[in-house]
């Protein structure tokens, strides 16, 4: 009676409800980006934009330690937008085989502004990764250089071509509008025990550590010059017109991962056969602090907030 | 280092997921509503939004014969909305108490238009019921009267108080604004192995009837004198300017389950402990007719298409 399309999934799309066979932990989270408030539809391609509400899914998955396996997906979107649906469902297919996650519900709306739910549930396989396990002394750790998500968001609906720094703009523009969750690296943190939290920058560096923080129960101290920041950002941004250090240091939607860690950089760089960086430690002392040539200064959490 | 709410959460909202232990077969659903499409935030209390919009989601459970477990929210909403976001967070605890299921996680954006998604987990306790299991000589059931809800959409936003039949009007209304989803007559079915189908009636009567059937590879014949109406709906239905067949035939938002079962009306009704309307017969032929005064006629889907 029942259709075994794998085995763990017994229904999906098509009746009423996905029927998943479980078993140990899983991590389950949702996500909604509206046009207008986390992009312009006029100014992104739909395959784009559907992929980008898959990997803020994706990253707080990453950010737990968790393997994708699920998502289902709510679409409320005007009539007029109904072609470039089509193209969005792809972007989906896509990116679903690219991380191993099966679709599978969903539910379609007309509504004036497209808005894009994003529920996706996943496997712990060893552990999951909190916000809650800084201790003092963890260093705190980037996955990879931020501020370009930022950059391109500056840049987005500009034309590449009119800018003496054409390659720059576009790979700002293409990480805005692309981004990858670090699904791969949010696995291998689970794995090693001496990794204490995690948790993606998906409202900025500064509101997301401060996130972390306030979760351990603890304080940080981070060092300007040690944050990594993306490619040619830091010779070309001024002149583009961006104002770099708050990109760096508040720009939302990177999904790299922000952890911490008691062994070094060295140690944690060659377990994981991938670059991570260093960029501070964990203080007893509550509040987090940006240290900028030996004067440290506290930093606020100036970060995305919606209703600012 | 986890900390364990209850034996099967481990943490929920305040980390980037949820992390849940499962176990057995699980069902997962999720709804959208929108402002303006689905309600009129004008015209309704946000606690009545609010609920409405995890009724939807917990009557896909209902349908499937899952119990209840989870469910998380996501919440798109325009900055002066944000009083009334207090409201329906409340109206969403009280209806996690009412119904059993625990909020384990959601998020929140800015947007112009509110837009509710719903995602809820349940567990399938006995067996998942179907869309796919009708077979040819099936009655078909109505699991209680239904057109109160299009009818009471009719009549939103017009002043009780100056109808003749206000009582109607204002249970007409409620029917609409707050509906009951049929989580225990769910649970109820799955246990009764000679019911062999069901869904919810989302979209309209003849819409879901058409899903069954299609989904069943069979058709089926309904006699109109046997479904079960609304209260006084056919006596004041039209003194108020409502089409009665209308909205018995097509309303959507009824959340009623419509099913199949190879046991008769009484022998079902007295094994539930509560009236069950049997409405007539799966068919081996292909398509939905309905019987009116002796004369059989195809039934068209034209229930609520949102880009009709």
């Amino acid at each position: 009676m029942l259709s075994v399309r794998s085995d763990r999934i017994v229904r999906w799309i098509g009746d009423d409800c996905a029927v998943l066979r479980a078993s140990g932990y899983a991590a389950v989270s949702t996500d909604v980006m509206v046009d207008g408030t986390h992009f312009r539809l006029g100014q992104a391609a739909p395959a784009d934009i559907g992929h980008r509400a898959l990997a803020a899914a994706l990253s707080d998955l990453a950010a737990m330690g968790a393997a994708p396996a699920y998502a289902l997906l709510a679409l409320a979107l005007p009539p007029w937008a109904l072609e470039g649906a089509d193209e969005m469902l792809e972007a989906y297919a896509e990116a679903a085989q690219q991380y191993g996650i099966e679709i599978i519900g969903g539910d379609f709306s007309r509504a004036e502004k497209l808005t894009i739910s994003v529920t996706a549930i996943g496997r712990i396989v060893t552990r999951p990764l909190l916000r809650s396990g800084a201790r003092p002394g963890d260093r705190v750790y980037l996955s990879r250089p931020i501020g370009g998500s930022g950059a391109g968001f500056a840049l987005l609906g500009k034309d590449a071509a009119a800018y003496e720094h054409r390659e720059f703009v576009e790979s700002a523009i293409r990480r805005h509008v692309d981004p990858e969750p670090e699904v791969a690296l949010g696995l291998a943190l689970a794995q090693i025990s001496e990794v204490t939290s995690c948790i993606d920058v998906s409202d900025g560096l500064s509101t997301d550590l401060h996130h972390l923080c306030d979760a351990s129960q603890c304080g940080a101290e981070i060092e300007k010059e040690r944050i990594p920041v993306f490619s040619e950002l830091p010779a070309y941004g001024r002149r583009l017109g961006i104002d770099v250090a708050s990109v760096v240091l508040h720009g939302g939607e990177e999904y790299a991962l922000l952890f911490t860690s008691s062994i070094s950089e060295s140690q944690l760089s060659a377990r994981l056969g991938r670059p991570v960086y260093a960029i501070g430690r964990i203080t007893k002392e509550r509040g987090v602090l940006l240290k900028e040539d030996g004067v440290a200064r506290p930093l606020e959490p100036r970060g995305f907030d919606h209703f600012e």
